[in-house]
């Protein structure tokens, strides 16, 4: 048989996850579980991809503003814009969630889906991550592309759940992790359907219509899928209640977090400017999930 | 070769579904359509199984009424609460949509996701509809099951786009229609995250989310699905603007509208006080979409 996990070490983590296959893909085993609900959902941002130094649709954001800001003279004198126009990136991430929502309506409403479709192809067509110089879209883990084939090779449905915007991850998500649109969940701002010369368009609105973080996570789960995982992957506290609510369900079910401990092959955080691994991995040894190292359970990290 | 569709006539609707099938599944054919492109949306009442003399949801929401009555001795006084104790249907509906929204979060909300779906399988095993004494599961048509079937033997992924609760619809689809919760998309209510003895729940809060009607049909798919159907199927005027974004696609596309003819065997009306199906009518032969007569084009109506 061939090793369908060949860049996970052999290890625990490597274990539970051939272990949990199993366990639902026997037949008449007590912990079979029927394919339609062979659900398992993935995080992104840290988890799929690299999140490090920030989210790379914080990235597109800032290049955005400063692709519309001749548009926009008014942006030099508010001081958010002001901050990403001069490259200050920390002063603009300081204030929070609050001004990462603003810069978002900013840059991601007024076009139609269509447009903003294109408009995020081509900024990752060739924008590099500071570090690395590589394409964002070749800074995906390849033990998680090998994880997600796997699953589903084993009639698994994978769902992308993450915090970040869904028309930012659907464009490319298809061809760089195998998921299809109606399989991403993420944040969202409204939409209008509305007629331009005699042609339908959807309009994308400046207003946050669902911010798909913590709590958000099972509840989206519910509303877009309509049925619990037996499968969550994630990698920081944005991600617990994801996890919580998979491992309590009735049946067998897999937790995991992805732990970024590598500095010399990716970056090696707990806490970054994005987010945290705290509570999750204090939970983790009672919920029975599995905690990766990356640095010792990856032979290789980049696809 | 066996007739994939042997409730349908021969006649200008069936010909239609074969040869939009046979054009986009055709390889080397310039309107070929690869398989995950392949979407097909559905409305729910009055295209896929009875929606006369009211949805079946508002048989639901009137049972739960009086179910819940005991409870709440206040609704006695309350016109449009009484009405429905009374069994004066005409006077509840009166008031449109906005009466039946408030019948709706007063019955769909207050309890856990997984009490509401219970609640749901119940009343449908025994609930009856008026006229013809079945269960609304068997007033299903027939020959859209097997077009249902049809599509996704062509690799067809298909979904219901209906103005009903996505949670009202989810326990029976599967069953029912083939077509599973994560692909039942429709109107919604809030929901929010908690613990309860330490176990998470998905709580239903009486507030409306997002009404799948009319515009809300085509901004739900880019929502949903975020891939622009190539088929799509309605019955009244809230599925014009569902039709008009798949028709507005740049391949080879099908519109169909199910147009209630039969008196005898299920009702026959084009306006009903759920509906109407009038605008649709008129666009249907500029837009080339096909308009199914259910007396002359199905040799058969329930399943």
């Amino acid at each position: 048989m061939t090793d369908p996990l060949p860049c996970w070490n052999d290890g625990a983590a490597k274990q539970a996850i051939l272990d949990f296959v199993a366990q639902v893909t026997t037949s008449h085993s007590s912990t079979f579980v029927p394919p339609n609900h062979r659900i398992a959902t993935f995080d992104n941002d840290g988890t799929l991809w690299c999140e490090y130094p920030m989210y790379v649709q914080a990235f597109f954001v800032f290049d955005r503003i400063k692709a519309l800001a001749p548009q926009y003279p008014e942006w030099s004198d508010q001081e958010l814009f002001a901050s990403v126009l001069k490259g200050d990136v920390k002063s603009a991430l300081a204030g929070g969630e609050h001004a990462l929502v603003e810069l978002v309506m900013a840059t991601h409403a007024g076009m139609t889906t269509d447009e903003f479709t294109a408009i995020v192809r081509d900024w990752l067509a060739t924008a590099k991550h500071p570090t690395t110089q590589k394409l964002f879209t070749e800074m995906v883990y390849r033990p998680m592309l090998e994880l997600l084939d796997y699953l589903r090779a084993n009639d698994f449905k994978t769902f992308i759940v993450s915090g970040g915007g869904v028309e930012f991850m659907r464009p490319w998500a298809e061809q760089v992790y195998g998921i299809p649109p109606e399989q991403v969940i993420g944040s969202s701002i409204k939409t209008r359907f509305e007629m331009r010369d005699r042609q339908p368009v959807i309009v994308r609105l400046p207003e946050l219509l669902f911010f798909d973080d913590k709590e958000g996570k099972p509840a989206a789960i519910q509303h877009y899928i309509g049925r619990r995982p037996i499968a969550a992957f994630g990698n920081s506290d944005g991600d617990l209640q994801m996890l919580q609510w998979t491992s309590a369900g009735t049946g067998a079910s897999l937790g995991l977090i992805v732990r970024h401990t590598d500095c010399d092959r990716e970056f090696a955080y707990d806490k970054s400017a994005m987010g945290s691994l705290e509570k999750a991995l204090v939970e983790a040894p009672q919920q029975d999930w599995v905690v990766v190292d990356m640095q010792h359970d990856w032979n290789r990290i980049f696809a």
